[in-house]
């Protein structure tokens, strides 16, 4: 039992799970801490919230204060990249509480002589725990509060000794919270960036020809024209002979197919390797520097499992489970069977040297400039290996970016998240109604989810074709494409497929792509007039141009009397947008806006400007009925820059 | 690192401050435990819900069932008064993984052999685990599944090898939630009761003469003819003369005024003496004896501070304050003084003597056949003064009821029931309009509040006579009472005042009784024929007729177009109530309900029958909408009956 300390403090915010999992922020963000601190008893409190990097020593102290019905706040900014921790000491202030005593017994008329000298000896204490001048001025206050009188009264009372007084509390009965928080902190790319993600082998300009690394560095100006942050290249090791694929999945090949690159591994070598038809190492480390000089960061596949032929099945047998029969098992999900592809057995007995093995895959490539790495299917392999893997690497370099590919269960990817990926695909592909997407992006955005997974929202991927596409034509891609850059933070494409707005599946129904990069090579006529590039370049020089786009807290959702137009705003210190679009890609679509005008930080009757950022309009409205008419046919959205106290 | 434990478990319903605190419940109800269950992969689970009494070493298990979405539910049932513990065991189940694979084969067309092989080392190894009859069954089936063919399938899909293997689990690998929470078991009167307080002073038959236990005693019959469980006494101890309060709270008495029952202590004893115009101890045991033959327990009232008369203050200096001039230090509010009330010092260097000595106090009664306590201002003690005392309480004598009196901010009121407290007052007393009463018992019966906080809902108080009563008269008392019987297992009023309708308060604005017996004698004519003694005799009648009313869970409101009437419903297993209160004292009201007719339990289109239990009148009614009028002149409330499949 303790019968010193009466503070309470708990319902800390942020918090993930007791503590058990960090919080995310980018270096330069501020962390707003909220929590309930309250005492038995009629004393007045004082609380600080304190924060450390983890290596440091000392904690660094700012002030909470309180916020009514016992809940306080603090906030610190985080600026070096790695792990803080945080927590929060808090106390009874019995200076504090008798000059508010004094003050209404001083207000009531009554005789303040031995209260007057129970202050005394409160000052008189913080001298003793002060040094230098304080020291020396709390002893001389202390003997004028112990004279009584009008001059003490003063004195007591005063700003100038509550200040004094403040910085030297009486902790000894302070309590602590207890637990150490903790704030991953990565770098700006980490919460937000548009990403490109682009098949090398179907880059080179000639068709037919196996792309390569240096036709990669040919297509970068492309690329970075359209206002992308990061490159994504698919796997580019060596791919399996035996059991490889044809076009369009099927189980016979014809000579000349290349195969998945997701069956990784060959007499070549496996993943520390890269694909004899893409180039060499060299190759590949002259596009990393390449791509960084137009503004473009390389993202590597992560794809934790080998082909047949990869040189781990016959270097490293004990990391593959045998079937009875002496073969290694296969992939399953029945009734398929997956031949080509070797699950590693993560429960072997010699899963240590497995687990190190696959760090230094990651090292390799950190070795070789990549600092970004897209996760294949991270729901099938052991959560406390990822925990463990990132762990390890940022601990090494905590620039690296660390992207969870697993489109599975909502709690599945949000332990994944918590454990330590930086970055998470969504499911915003298959969310295309209003009331999907605003219920998606409040879970996203409004709920404690926000503090550890950070969604990347790709329209689409090598997979996944949505019907949405395949029915709404470039009318759909370009609905599509500004949802995904306005909604969220990071946003990706497949292309050339998307901006080409390619939208045949493989069978109808599916959301396989028809003559899919996956399985063939593919030449892309980028320069076709129809093509999305300026589209895109125009919603990205808009992102990169507005910060408020840059974060995913700052989204708040607006009413709209037509449920297939979706209104929606991001703020900025200094900046307010708002998006509205069309999600029905085959009419026009009207209606009339129900704004949040406090969230937009608008009066209700002052009229204002709103310049339409994708079409060059420019519009004056008033309070938070305006009318909006968006023609598919034309542009099926507004991404509407506000202009407080501007008209038009 | 761990890479055994697949299995995660969290987000477990109910847990209180993440274990830190017991959940609470009664002798003979259910725990539903929920959590979210999941792992990496695709494998079955399966999990158990584990639970025993915490002085027992083996643990109880019952299964948990996913409900969707990897939420899993399991219950069991607690009966001993105590403290039980629970606590969560999840893994993978191989076999279940491997049956559900094999009926895919299977379906698809497949060659199982090798997979009926991988079956038979499952169930061998099952059968090693395993003892007796199932140990030889499970060798022979493995030898079957080993030997292929249609029998060997038949066997391996079969529920009869499930249900075996199922008892044989292979937990090698299971991830335990790590915590133990804990379950209170409280008897049944913590849940629900109607509690009655009253003066013993004033109960003497004649005018003027200081009331005795034996008048008490003679009292009995009256307060069990109106249907109570709880007989609540204010103090009992010997009473301060010095800065005695006079009549209506006056600084100066007269000759012969009792003072008030809280200024404890006086020379003929403290805590552990009873008041000598009150009777002896021996008086107050036979009390404590007769009420018990009435189906009535005694209450008494724990206030933890001193007059300046009691022994304590000279016996035990030590344990109080003193002011820089040497006088001991009183309660002070700053402007307000209360000089006749010397608190404790809980921070006094000889607390562990203190803490004893008023824990002896809680035994001394104890001993004296008490086991209900309302405790007397927690909030200005130090919260783990209290957790200490209740624990130590309730280890020696699980059935003892500790009434938290602390009208405070939520948060503190919150964390008092947290630490121990069986039940609290509330802010029922203040909250008198629909929107008001919905919200707040929303608060309190359909959020983690629930769970250790339980509500007792004081109607009025000797401190609390609300403005709504002093207004609204005898309609608004009876309004109060339907309301508090109804919205709360557990209800209260101070009596004879409540009955007789007393609502003059002390000076206009105040909440003070005039005339209060905290200061002086009152003679109650009880039997006058305006009394609410009938009304509340059937009010408490309905709440043991119908045990819908004993809970606080299974309250739910519903929809009505009129703010000024109220409608709720309280439903159990084969019983279900509807109230109906209109809270206007002044006017007849008239609404349209709008029901949630699945909570009740009917069906959209079939008439029923509502029987009015405080009337008797009988209605038919059907479907949600039906017509309400409450004449508050006659009776302002329902207490319907729903007759299910009965037509009037």
């Amino acid at each position: 039992m303790d019968n010193a300390s009466r503070v309470v403090i708990e319902h800390v915010e942020p918090e993930v799970d007791g503590g058990r999992f960090a919080i995310k922020r980018v270096s330069g963000e501020r962390v707003v801490v909220e929590a309930d601190i309250f005492a038995d008893g009629h004393g007045v409190l004082a609380a600080v919230l304190q924060h450390r990097r983890e290596e440091a020593q000392e904690w660094t102290e700012t002030a909470m204060a309180p916020l009514g019905n016992d809940r306080w706040r603090g906030e610190f900014v985080v600026a070096a990249l790695g792990r803080y921790r945080y927590t929060i000491l808090g106390w009874v202030d019995r200076f504090a509480s008798w000059v508010r005593d004094l003050g209404r017994w001083v207000e009531a008329g009554q005789d303040v002589a031995v209260d007057l000298e129970i202050g005394a000896a409160l000052v008189q204490a913080a001298g003793r725990r002060a040094d230098g001048a304080d020291a020396a001025a709390l002893m001389a206050h202390a003997r004028v509060l112990g004279r009584g009188g009008d001059a003490a009264i003063g004195l007591a009372l005063s700003d100038d000794l509550a200040a004094m007084m403040a910085r030297h509390p009486d902790r000894e009965h302070a309590a602590s919270y207890g637990r150490q928080l903790v704030v991953q902190v990565d770098r700006e790319r980490a919460r937000c960036g548009a990403w490109y993600e682009m098949f090398p082998r179907s880059c080179a300009p000639v068709p037919g020809r196996h792309g390569t690394f240096a036709d990669v560095e040919a297509r970068l100006p492309y690329v970075a024209s359209m206002g992308f942050d990061v490159l994504y290249l698919p796997p580019i090791h060596p791919i399996a002979r035996n059991f490889r694929k044809g076009r369009n999945n099927s189980e016979a090949t014809q000579p000349g197919d290349p195969g998945s690159p997701w069956a990784i591994g060959a007499s070549e070598g496996g993943h520390k390797a890269v694909h004899p038809g893409l180039g060499t190492l060299a190759d590949f480390d002259r596009l990393v520097g390449a791509a960084r000089t137009h503004g473009l960061e390389i993202a590597l596949d992560l794809a934790f499992h080998c082909s047949p032929d990869h040189p781990y099945v016959t270097e490293h047998p004990e990391w593959f489970r045998r079937r009875p029969d002496g073969a290694i098992q296969y992939a399953e999900n029945p009734p398929k069977k997956y031949q080509d592809i070797y699950p590693f057995d993560f429960d072997t007995a010699e899963w240590c040297s497995l687990w190190e093995e696959l760090l230094s895959v990651v090292r390799f490539w950190i070795g070789h400039g990549v600092r970004i790495f897209r996760v294949d299917n991270p729901h099938t392999k052991p959560f406390a290996f990822w925990e463990w893997l990132i762990g390890e690497t940022l601990r090494e370099y905590p620039d690296v970016i660390f992207l969870s590919e697993a489109f599975t269960r909502p709690k599945v990817m949000y332990r994944l998240a918590k454990l330590g990926f930086t970055q998470s695909y969504t499911y915003f592909t298959w969310r295309t109604t209003r009331a999907e997407l605003e219920a998606y992006f409040t879970e996203l955005t409004a709920t404690p989810v926000r503090e550890y997974f950070r969604p990347n929202l790709f329209i689409n991927t090598p997979d996944i074709l949505h019907a949405y596409l395949q029915q709404g034509g470039r009318q759909a891609f370009i609905a599509r494409l500004v949802l995904a850059a306005t909604l969220g933070a990071s946003y990706g494409i497949y292309g050339p497929p998307f901006e080409l707005c390619e939208r045949w599946p493989a069978v109808v129904g599916s959301e396989e792509y028809l003559d899919s990069e996956k399985y063939q090579l593919r030449h892309w006529e980028i320069d076709r007039p129809d093509s999305l590039r300026d589209v895109i370049a125009r919603v990205n020089g808009i992102r990169r141009a507005h910060p408020a786009l840059s974060g995913d807290r700052n989204l708040r959702f607006h009413g709209m009397d037509n449920p297939e137009l979706i209104c929606y705003s991001k703020t900025g210190d200094a900046d307010a947008l708002l998006v509205i679009v069309n999600l029905d890609p085959h009419h026009v679509q009207i209606g009339w806006t129900a704004l949040d005008l406090h969230a937009l930080g608008l009066s209700p009757d002052a009229p204002y400007a709103v310049h339409d950022l994708l079409s060059g309009a420019r519009f004056e409205w008033r309070g938070a009925r305006n009318y909006v008419e968006l023609n598919p046919g034309t542009l099926p959205a507004h991404v509407l820059h506000v202009r407080r106290g501007e008209v038009s």
